[in-house]
């Protein structure tokens, strides 16, 4: 970190910042400038607590240098990690190739949850998404099916060799989660619900890990951090749109720039969830290819057979004829970028 | 609900969205204007996922009209609820009085939060705040001493007769708080996080709700109302700045406006949070003043006796001296609008 | 629009919102429902000033329906509008093929100038962008060459057949931007500048209208009407990237999801600004394809000789071996959704 | 400035650096840390254009660590400017005493504009604001009086004595406004418009500088610059609610920790405008109380006769009724932060 001090510090405070810097365990270099004074620190400082320095008498801020990720960062590995999704149907994210996850927001019941993942695989898809346990904004809407929805998930996969991915909400969920399903979804609700990330971390399932709606690059990083730093080393990151000013025509804004940023400071696979990321199902095909065109490593859909007769999140999920449309679209676009889906 | 139909919408579309409207148990009453139709939609729809319906074809929009949240409204009662604190110092939210709940953003150790809790009583706090179970965005942070420091804050109760005011950041960590505290902190980023929510409405503890960084004024009540509904009537809502572009000069941006906005639909008190809501120490004192001018039920400040050795949040912590000098400022603020600190 | 009464609204206040609709010369139909009163207004109340409504005695809300644009909207014609960018090189806006605008951001010399010129039109780039006006946030940053900046873009047009696209920044700056330059670009901090809108409308040049930082949709949209209304039909809408909370990766968020919806609610066609649009040229390339893939009918980007040496913007210019591996990157994605770059 | 080198950066990389560095006229010291190498560029870089610095090979960032503007700062001057509004009554920004500026959005008649010039003047005001030139998002909407509307405000100034505040919004105006006018208001959308602001700082008359919708706190800073360096060194730094996600209960959020902020960094006064502030009528008083004792030096209000029939903004005008009442609670607020109304 930098330690810029204030025009017309004076040298004991700057002595005093040393001091503190010291007690750190760090080293100091003194820069002594034509207009301002700085105190670079020396050292790994990552994992200070460095916004306290701003306290001290005669400091103007404190300027990190390094991130405070480390096994997240690119700086300690170089190629991409590749993360099989399970199923028998092959999907890995982070290689040439593109897996698309598709289902429903919610399980709603065995038939609809079947239905969807036969046609969801005839499309192209090599995963199935869908909720069982559902974080609602009202407490009075529909909550889930639970258990009983893993089980349909499961029997999903039995009939097509989908790989389930499935959310899961709270430390007591883990232990069905993890019987149930191929991969964990930890949602943007809960990206920095740090106990539940502690947890995660120490299973052994691949973690789809979602960007908190105004979590900065950072967060995102650290959040994924908690999760490695448990040993679990399979975390995708996943965009799925944030929170600004346009609230007119969008539920979110995808902020596609953060695909090709996380591959530059991370080795850990993007994948993209158009669904959420826009919450209008016009705008969905469209962002699909940009998605692909930008950079990612899969792809998560919300698709439904019956979408005007969705228990949930029907505005954003696309159906089964748009689906496959998409799929076929997103073939070609990623041929165009030495990808395949 | 209000369905707003496209330009050039066909009668059978109309028709379409009508019997959607009638499966959802509403009726409804078209309106052909010159410009537009519209479906009206009468009836209680508080409940009802809309947005599937701007799916059908020939929609626009949809128009909610009616709040998702019930027992947080003011439509269901007029008077500010009125919620105890606890402690011996008879401090109460949502009175005349105004109390002030002070204290370190961490119990750090026995001695740190006694000194802490002497000093916050002096200057006339008549609660005391601080963590032991602390969410850290990066697992390397200092986290907590867990129930250790949950035992100090009861001592110090017991010495001073603060009321306890701490975190629970996970459903396991209920029975301990609330053995030791007498508010449960809900913090900003659990506010969405639903099963907490559901497990605490279950407690007959009182309840300090932290706004989310980017939570809307409705999904803020719409928390609250998980509560409420859960049958613990006491919830206090806490604004602690939102995130926005403002990035330089402060960590979050205090809308203060949100005090008389919630005071207006909600019969729930309005605790704020100057020091999260600015990050920066030196900017605590003017928005402390400014949040009672504008109607705050009471304040909730970080405090700390070495603030530039404090293991967390040191940045956004006022010394015993500078918080002292608030509880002086504020007092002659609080009787200039007819209200007492 | 759509007037929302309070629950418990009387009768007498109704009929006073009645009186205020039939005063702005609309008519009403009033729908009592369960739990609230509403005001239907019919008519074309698109020009009305409906806010002040709002303060009339048992008013919740209003909720206007139609959009506040009209020449802008795809309501009143379908096509989307094409526009011929001038040069001799044929490139168009708003049709299959994809026009790229490349160049510096500004024009620091007649050699600087040229030998870009040459170098994007050989990369296949048919207009020339380059800032002889600049705005710029420092009064002590340059500022542009003025005059002489725009007879040195001619000059390179003279040499290369590129259309010339340079920004106005004053009304004053009109006659002779209009006399050298093909294309008027007026800038994202200029987007809400009524005065120089109106007069632009007055010109019969094709203009390329910059989104606002923090313009919304129907803003945006409006200002399109300006210079409609002034007769100039000739409008190409720029997507440059929007202020966030994302501050630490990129300058700007680029929402890609408004091309899609642009299209849908205009007429006029959509060129996107991958270089302001992230504000680093490391991320540029990614979001050039992800913008053709998204829809976009056009790119404007900064491209520089000497990026390290450009006296504007050097961290968001590609250099030239870069723009020129991008034109060939973007014809494939282009080939991919059925389009040509 | 520091340029932050990548891990593995080597150490021709870093003699580009320093070369670069030089090139600007500025010296160097490299820092070679256990993480990282940094160059400390020392001397004067405050009107250099780094950030092109990012582009060369091996580096990964640029920390700047000088404001860029200089007039502006608080560095240069220590005691707060003081400016006198004009006309008879004496009201002056920037001392004790915090003068209140009250009137219509629009001038739209003589009738109406002497009404309320003369409510607001018995309720204490001691300037008039009304718009003559109106920026109005549609281009249908009602554009103001012109010169007709300053004649009546210079009307009103004859008999009441109010200092007049109107807005200028182009070049050509300047002539009748700097005529008719005391303060020259210089509006949130033109905040950016560098022309505008380079020719009101030839003027000499007072100006009010409204923060643009999504203007940071250095680009606010840095337009007053452009004003200060033309030489006019009377310049309001005027808040009035910027642009954030929060669009559902207010049109702005109003950030009142900028006060305090700019008071740091700046002698400039700051004013508030707690109208647009929040949009909302029912929200002003409070955010005027809280303005005041945020230590605002001056508030601008909107007040109107009739706000249901006001031409413009009827939503956030108060009425002469809540005015008057407003006046007198913010003259409680002020004492008790020892300045007066």
């Amino acid at each position: 970190m930098i330690v810029v001090m204030k025009p017309g510090s004076n040298p004991k405070q700057v002595e005093h910042v040393v001091k503190l810097v010291n007690e750190m365990g760090l080293k100091e270099q003194v820069i002594v400038g034509t207009e301002r004074t700085v105190v670079a620190v020396l050292g790994n400082d990552r994992f200070k607590d460095k916004q306290r320095l701003e306290l001290a008498d005669g400091v103007d801020k404190v300027v990190p240098i390094l991130a405070s990720y480390k096994m997240a960062s690119s700086e300690v590995k170089n190629d991409r990690t590749t993360i099989p999704l399970g199923g028998t149907l092959g999907g890995t994210v982070g290689g040439v190739k593109i897996p698309v996850i598709a289902g429903p927001c919610s399980v709603e019941s065995k038939q609809q949850i079947l239905e969807i993942a036969h046609a969801v695989k005839e499309a192209g898809a090599v995963a199935l998404r869908g909720g069982a346990f559902k974080p609602r904004t009202s407490p009075y809407a529909f909550q889930g099916l639970a258990e009983e929805g893993l089980k349909y998930l499961a029997e999903a996969r039995e009939q097509t060799g989908l790989a389930i991915v499935t959310e899961v909400m709270s430390i007591d969920q883990i232990p069905a989660v993890v019987e149930y399903a191929d991969v964990l979804q930890l949602g943007a609700r809960n990206m920095q619900n740090y106990n539940l990330l502690a947890k995660i971390g120490q299973t052994r399932k691949p973690v789809l890990l979602k960007r908190g709606l105004s979590a900065t690059l950072e967060e995102f990083l650290l959040a994924a951090e908690y999760i490695l730093a448990g040993g679990n080393t399979q975390v995708m990151l996943c965009e799925r749109g944030i929170r600004t000013f346009e609230t007119d025509y969008v539920r979110n804004t995808l902020p596609l720039a953060i695909v090709p940023e996380l591959h530059k400071r991370s080795h850990l696979p993007v994948v993209v969830d158009p669904s959420h990321g826009t919450g209008k199902s016009h705008l969905v095909p469209d962002m699909c290819r940009a998605s692909i065109a930008a950079g990612a490593d899969a792809l998560i859909l919300e698709v439904h057979g019956d979408p005007e007769h969705a228990l949930t999140d029907g505005a954003q999920s696309l159906n089964l004829k748009q689906f496959s449309e998409v799929m076929k679209s997103i073939k070609r676009v990623a041929a165009a970028v030495d990808r395949e889906v």
